[in-house]
């Protein structure tokens, strides 16, 4: 747990240092891509677990969704970032940025990574019930966060 | 150049089966996030070679560039996705999916992956020198495509 604690603080500063230029807009849009081509490759594995199984296809989107997880996305949370900016809409909840959930919010974050790296090195090992396992730990990851920190 | 080429077949097949359940409007979503979360990394790595160079923040771009580009994206540009689909825009040109041009396409595709696989490998291996030729590559392998394929 440590090395994992370990690991989201170093994801925050590797991430420090890229946003400054980001615009809070740009920033908006860019993590919904992230969370969207997560989504998309969350949905190819879970077709290879439910129908028939096609490792590459499962290793290629395991890595996706790693890499993005494992980008920095923190920082495309930065101020002003919280709420609409003309269209874009963002649905995250002013809970999320409250300091007193800073922690858990960390937590939900570094878990989340943890599962996505065991999903893409399970997917690696082209072990089936390994991936199965991972892949719904990392759903339950996406679901922690939408469940306290995104509006319906 | 036959590896490539290879790699590019394999990278089609591995996603052929993929997208038959994701609605035309779902792919060029999928696929517009893909690409606008390239494009924030690709201004990471940018940032990291005009200022100071961060090792760890350059690998984890690379490796979001790299992974997203190899995830098997040609299957997001099925029927119906050659154009605007209600509020969902999109600038690809006509010429993209024309026969014709299917193995430009796939040329400019398979260099813009082993653009973004050197990215990543020279990324991995803390070579600047690297880095900035693939990133160079990579850049011009969007940039191939935009000129051809993409309306402004």
């Amino acid at each position: 747990m440590k090395k994992i604690i370990a690991l989201g603080i170093l994801a925050l500063s590797i991430a420090g240092t890229a946003s400054a230029q980001v615009k809070p807009e740009d920033q908006i849009r860019y993590r919904q891509a992230g969370y969207s081509f997560m989504s998309w490759n969350m949905g190819k594995i879970k077709g290879s677990l439910e129908g028939q199984y096609n490792d590459q296809q499962v290793q290629a989107a395991a890595n996706a969704i790693a890499a993005i997880a494992g980008s920095g996305m923190s920082v495309l949370y930065g101020p002003g970032t919280e709420k609409n900016i003309g269209n874009i809409k963002t649905r995250v909840k002013p809970e999320f940025f409250d300091p007193a959930n800073a922690q858990d919010v960390g937590k939900i974050a570094t878990e989340f990574n943890a599962a996505a790296t065991s999903l893409a090195k399970a997917a690696a090992e082209g072990d089936k019930a390994a991936v199965q396992k991972a892949f719904g730990e990392t759903g339950a990851g996406c679901k922690a966060c939408h469940d306290k920190y995104r509006a319906d």
